[in-house]
C-alpha cells in the first residue's frame, strides 16, 4: 500500500514539502488540508498588493511560470489532494490519524497517516486593546485582509491610518499606504525604537528618519491603549500620550504560532508555543514533521532553540521535509537570523544578533558602526551604506551585522556574505577583514565596506581608538554645558564653519589643518571629533595621538550617520 | 634603534602595508620606493578615466576623504618616506640591504632593512607580435597610459580601436571606448570564448552578446599575428582570419609578476614567476614579505599555490603585512577566486572554479545553469539572472559559481555568499540549497536563485532529470536532420507558434496542454524541451516522466539564456 502523508497547512511550507515529496516518490498518497479557501500564496507580497504595485491578487497565487496554484493545479500537476476550507481538529498520535472538519459542510473525517507535516503557520497577535474588534481594524497576513484594505483605499475613504507595531509588516504596511495612496500614516511602537528586536537603535533611528521624510509619523516608546469608533467603525486610536484620528488601523504586533493542535497532542514546544524540531525537522514524535512559522529550530549563534517566522525559511525547510517524507536524509542546520526590508528610499537588512540581543544572551559584546560609500569613491554612481557589526570582546567573534542603504541589493550582498560566514563558522573580526568578496569599481570599494567593518572593529577592540556612535555623539553635544567636551569638525574646507558660527563650542578644524592648530586644543578636556563619515575624524585622532593627545572620542559614521538618524537638528539649527 | 622597514612598490599593497604598520608602531623607520612618478592610485579605475566617467586623474590618487596621496601626504600624514622615481635593483639578503637607483639623478644607494616588503606588482604581458612597438599601441595599467589614451579620444582622432585580449581589462577598455567615445571597437580573443580562464562558455557567450548589442565586435578563436603602421603609428591589426583598421590598440593579454629582483635574490617562485608566500605572507626568506600582484598564495579550493592579481586582494593583504611588520600575528588564509566586472548592461561575477578549470584540476565535476528572476516574480521591479554552479559529482561538493545579470549588486550578493561558503568550508549542494540569505520581495525570491542553483544541481546529480545547457540545445537543433530529436516548446499560450510555423520540427506544446497532447509525442526518439527560463520545461519533463517518457532533455535557462548567448538566431530566423 502506498505510504500515506498528511500535510496540515497550505501557504508556503506545506505545498513545498508536498510537491518535493511527490517529485521524489510519485506513488505517495498525500493529502493537504487547510482551513482557508486560498492556499499557496506569497504572503510576503501582501503589502505590495495593498499599495497597488501588484495589480491582481492572483499574481501572489501564481507559480513563477504563471499558473495559479489552486487545488486543481496541485491535483492535476503535482499529484496530491488539497482539502481547503478544512480544519484539522486533533491528532491521534497513537492511531496515526488526523481528525478534520469541512468548514463548508460541517462534515468530519479521519485522515490516517504514516507521516504528518505541521505547516500551520502563525497568526497575528492581537493585543487585548479595548475596541480591537471595530470595523476597519485589520491585520495583514491573508489575501482577504489585503483585498479588503486595498478596496478601502481605492474607495478614497481613508485619509488617516495608524499602524500598531513597528516591525517588518508594520513598516511595509506604512510604506504601502503612504507611498501609493497618499494616506497620512502614523506608526506606534512601544519599544524605544523601530524594529527593536532585530535592529540596533542607530539603524532603527535611520528607519524612522526615512519614514518621516515621506510623511509617515513615527511615535516610539508609546503604548496603544484603546481604539474608539463610531457606529462600529474605528475613528480614533488612543495612546498613552495622545489621540490620533484613523479611518484604518493595521495591527502588526507579532505572531503566535498556530500550535494548539500540536500542544493538545503532547508535542514539545518552546515558550511561545512553537513546536520544537530537530535537524531533520522532526518534532518530538518522529512520525511528525514541522517547519515554517509554527516551528522552533536552533539558533546557530546562541545554540538555543529560536523562532524566526520568515517565508524564505519556510520554503527551504519545506524542501527538506519533502525530501525526508520521501525517505531521504536531508537536514536543516538551524538559522542565524537573516532578513531584509525595503522602506521608502532605505533598505535595511541584518544577520545574527544585535548588540542588545547579544548582551541579553550573555555575550560581553561591543558594536561598531561604519558609514561609507558602497562603491569605489571615484566611481560616479555610488551610495552611502551604514553597517553595524557586533563582536564578542574576549574572543573577537562576530555575532551579527546590521545595515542600511538606498542600494537594496548592495546591502543584501554585505549581509548575505556575513550570514554565510555565521552559518559555517564562528567567524572572528579577522575573518571579516579578510573576507574575499567580489570587487570592481562599479560593485565595491577595493576595501569593501564589509572588510572595513571588520577593520574598524579590530581597531576599537584593541583599544586603538575610542569610538562612539552618532547617538552618543549627539548626547555629548546636548550635554556640552556640563561635560565641557571640546568638539572638532574635521570636514574639509569650510564645511564646519556654518555650525561654528552658530555655536562657538563647535570647532571647524579640517584634517589638513590639524597639525598647525594643535595649540587651540585643550589638554584638560575630552575631545570629540566628527567629520562626514568617520574617516577624517579617525585620521585626526591618529594625529592627535601622535602628539600625545589621547582623551579623544571619534564619532563613527560622522555627520552622514547623524543626519540619517535625524539627530543633526540640535547641532545644525 | 628603530626597526627599519623597506617597502618596494607603491601602488596598492605597498602604501597599505606601510600605513598599517606605522599606525600600530609609529616609531618604525619605514621607506617606500617606487620606480614610477605616481604612486598609490586606484588602478582599477583606469578604464573609467579613459571613458571620461571619472573627470580628473587625481580622483584615482585621492583618499576616500579627498586628499591626494603623493609622497608629501605619506610623509606628513602617515610618517614614512617615499622615494618615487627610484628603482630597486637588487636585494642583498645576507646583509639585509636593498640597492636602489634614483632614475632622475642616476644616484645609487643602499637601504638597510630589518623587514622588507615586495609589492612590485605585475606588468602587462606584451605578446611578441611584430609591430607591437608602433605608436598608439598601449597597455592600460598606469595613470600615464590612461591619460594618453583619453587624450587621443578627446582629440577625435580615433574611429576604430582593437583590443587584443578578452579578459577583465580588455573588456572594460572596450566598454570605455565604445560607450563614451562612440569608437568602433573590436575585441580579439584567442580562446574559444571571452574570459575563458574564469568563465564558462555559457556566460562568456552572454558577455559577447552584451558587447555585440553595443557595437563592440568580438572575434574569438582568433589570433593576432601582426600590427601594421604608417609613419610609425598603428593603422591595422592583422589576425589569422582578417585585417582590421585601427588607430588605437590596447593590449590586454594578461600579466607577468615583477619578480626579477626576487628571483635574483633566490626567493621561491611559481611557474609564472610569482613569489610564493605562506599564510603570514612571508616569502621563503622570513624577513621578506610579499603580496598583491607579484605574489602567489594558496588557492583554498585546490589546495595548490595560485595567482590572482586583483586590487581588492592587494588591499586586504597589505593590511595583514602591515600588522605583521608591526610585530602582530595576522594571517591571510588564501583565496578562492572571487571577482566582478561590469560591461554595458550586463554585470558578471564569479567565485571558485569554472567547469573547465575544475576538470583540469582533476575534479570529476558537472555544471548546471539556472536562469531566473532575481526578485519575487510578483514584485514589479526585477531582472533576469543567470547562474552556473560547478559541483564535484562524487562528493556533491560545490567548487564554484559564476553569474550574470543587469543587476550589478544583485549578482555580487549571490557570488559573495557562495564565495564566503567556499572560504570557510567545503560546501555541498545541500549547504547551498539551505543557505540562509536575506529575503523580502524587493530583494529576492522566497527561494533565492542561489538556493535554486543548489536545488537544480541536486536534481541533476541525482539523475532526476537530464539537463543540457543552451549551447547544447542549440547544437541539437542545428543537427536535427541527423539526430531526429523531437523539440517541444513549453511556453504558455501561443509563444512557441511563430517558430513552429517556420520550422515544423518545433512543437509548441504549452505546459498546460502537455497531458492532453501526449499522443503527439514519439516514443522512439529523444525529446528536448525548452521554455522561457527552464521552469516550465522542467515541469513538462516531470509529467512526461510520470507517463513513462524518460528520454527527455531539459534546456536549462530556456529561451532567455539562448537569447543572451546570441544563439536563438538559428531557431527564430
Amino acid at each position: 500500500m502506498a505510504e500515506k502523508v498528511v500535510v496540515i497547512g497550505g501557504v508556503a511550507l506545506g505545498p513545498k514539502a508536498a510537491c518535493r515529496c511527490l517529485r521524489l516518490k510519485p506513488d505517495c498518497d498525500l493529502t493537504l488540508v487547510d482551513e482557508n479557501n486560498f492556499i499557496s500564496y506569497g504572503g510576503c507580497g501582501l503589502p505590495y498588493y495593498v499599495s497597488g504595485e501588484i495589480q491582481a491578487l492572483d499574481a501572489l497565487r501564481s507559480t513563477n511560470y504563471q499558473v495559479v496554484r489552486d487545488p486543481d493545479f496541485f491535483a492535476r500537476m503535482k499529484g496530491f489532494t488539497v482539502k481547503n476550507n478544512t480544519r484539522a481538529l486533533s491528532i491521534d498520535r497513537a492511531a496515526k490519524r488526523v481528525h478534520v472538519k469541512n468548514l463548508a459542510t460541517g462534515a468530519e473525517d479521519d485522515l490516517p497517516y504514516d507521516s504528518l507535516v505541521l505547516a500551520t503557520g502563525a497568526s497575528p497577535r492581537i493585543p487585548p486593546i479595548p475596541g480591537h474588534d471595530l470595523a476597519n481594524i485589520f491585520t495583514l497576513t491573508k489575501l482577504e485582509d489585503a483585498d479588503r484594505i486595498r478596496k478601502l483605499c481605492e474607495q478614497g475613504s481613508i485619509q488617516e491610518a495608524v499602524i500598531v507595531g513597528g516591525g517588518f509588516i508594520g513598516l511595509e504596511s506604512a510604506v504601502a499606504l503612504a507611498d501609493m495612496w497618499g494616506i497620512s500614516v502614523t506608526v506606534l511602537e512601544m519599544d524605544r525604537h523601530l524594529m527593536g528586536s532585530v535592529l540596533p537603535e542607530t539603524l532603527g533611528r535611520m528607519a524612522a528618519t526615512d519614514l518621516a521624510r515621506h510623511n509617515v509619523t513615527v511615535y516610539t516608546s508609546e503604548k496603544t491603549v484603546a481604539f474608539q469608533g463610531d457606529k462600529g467603525t474605528v475613528t480614533h486610536v488612543v495612546t498613552d500620550k495622545r489621540t490620533l484620528r484613523a479611518q484604518l488601523v493595521i495591527i502588526a504586533a507579532g505572531f503566535i504560532p498556530n500550535t494548539q493542535i500540536a500542544k493538545d497532542a503532547g508535542l514539545a514546544t518552546i515558550g511561545n508555543g512553537a513546536v520544537i524540531v530537530d535537524e531533520h525537522l522532526r518534532t518530538s514524535d518522529p512520525s511528525i514533521y514541522a517547519g515554517g512559522d509554527c516551528a522552533s529550530i536552533k539558533n546557530i549563534i546562541t545554540g538555543k532553540q529560536g523562532y524566526l517566522p520568515l517565508g524564505s525559511m519556510s520554503n527551504r525547510q519545506g524542501r527538506v521535509i519533502g525530501t525526508n517524507l520521501a525517505g531521504g536524509d536531508a537536514t536543516f542546520p538551524g538559522f542565524v537570523g537573516t532578513w531584509a526590508v525595503k522602506l521608502f528610499d532605505l533598505s535595511i537588512a541584518a544577520t545574527g544578533l544585535t548588540i542588545d540581543r547579544a548582551r541579553a544572551e550573555g555575550f560581553d559584546a561591543i558594536s561598531v558602526t561604519v558609514e561609507q560609500l558602497d562603491r569605489a569613491h571615484f566611481y560616479p554612481e555610488k551610495d552611502m551604506m551604514a553597517l553595524e557589526i557586533v563582536v564578542e570582546k574576549k574572543t573577537r567573534r562576530v555575532l551579527g551585522l546590521q545595515g542600511a542603504s538606498v542600494n537594496a541589493a548592495g546591502i543584501k550582498a554585505r549581509i548575505d556574505a556575513v550570514s554565510t560566514a555565521l552559518q559555517y563558522a564562528k567567524p572572528t573580526i579577522d575573518d571579516i577583514s579578510n573576507l574575499e568578496v567580489a570587487y570592481a569599481p562599479p560593485f565595491a570599494a577595493a576595501m569593501d565596506i564589509v572588510n572595513v567593518a571588520g577593520n574598524v572593529a579590530d581597531n576599537v577592540i584593541e583599544g586603538r581608538f575610542t569610538a562612539i556612535d552618532g547617538l552618543a555623539f549627539a548626547k555629548l553635544w546636548e550635554e556640552r554645558e556640563t561635560n565641557h567636551v571640546f568638539f572638532i569638525d574635521a570636514r574639509p574646507g569650510r564645511a564646519g564653519v556654518p555650525i561654528q558660527e552658530k555655536h562657538p563650542e563647535w570647532h571647524a578644524i579640517p584634517l589638513e589643518d590639524i597639525e598647525n592648530r594643535l595649540g587651540e586644543l585643550p589638554r584638560d578636556r575630552d575631545i570629540a571629533i566628527v567629520c562626514n563619515t568617520g574617516l577624517r575624524s579617525f585620521e585626526t585622532l591618529l594625529i592627535l595621538k601622535k602628539h600625545g593627545i589621547t582623551n579623544v572620542k571619534n564619532a563613527m559614521g560622522g555627520m552622514q550617520a547623524l543626519r540619517q538618524m535625524g539627530v543633526t537638528g540640535a547641532i545644525e539649527d
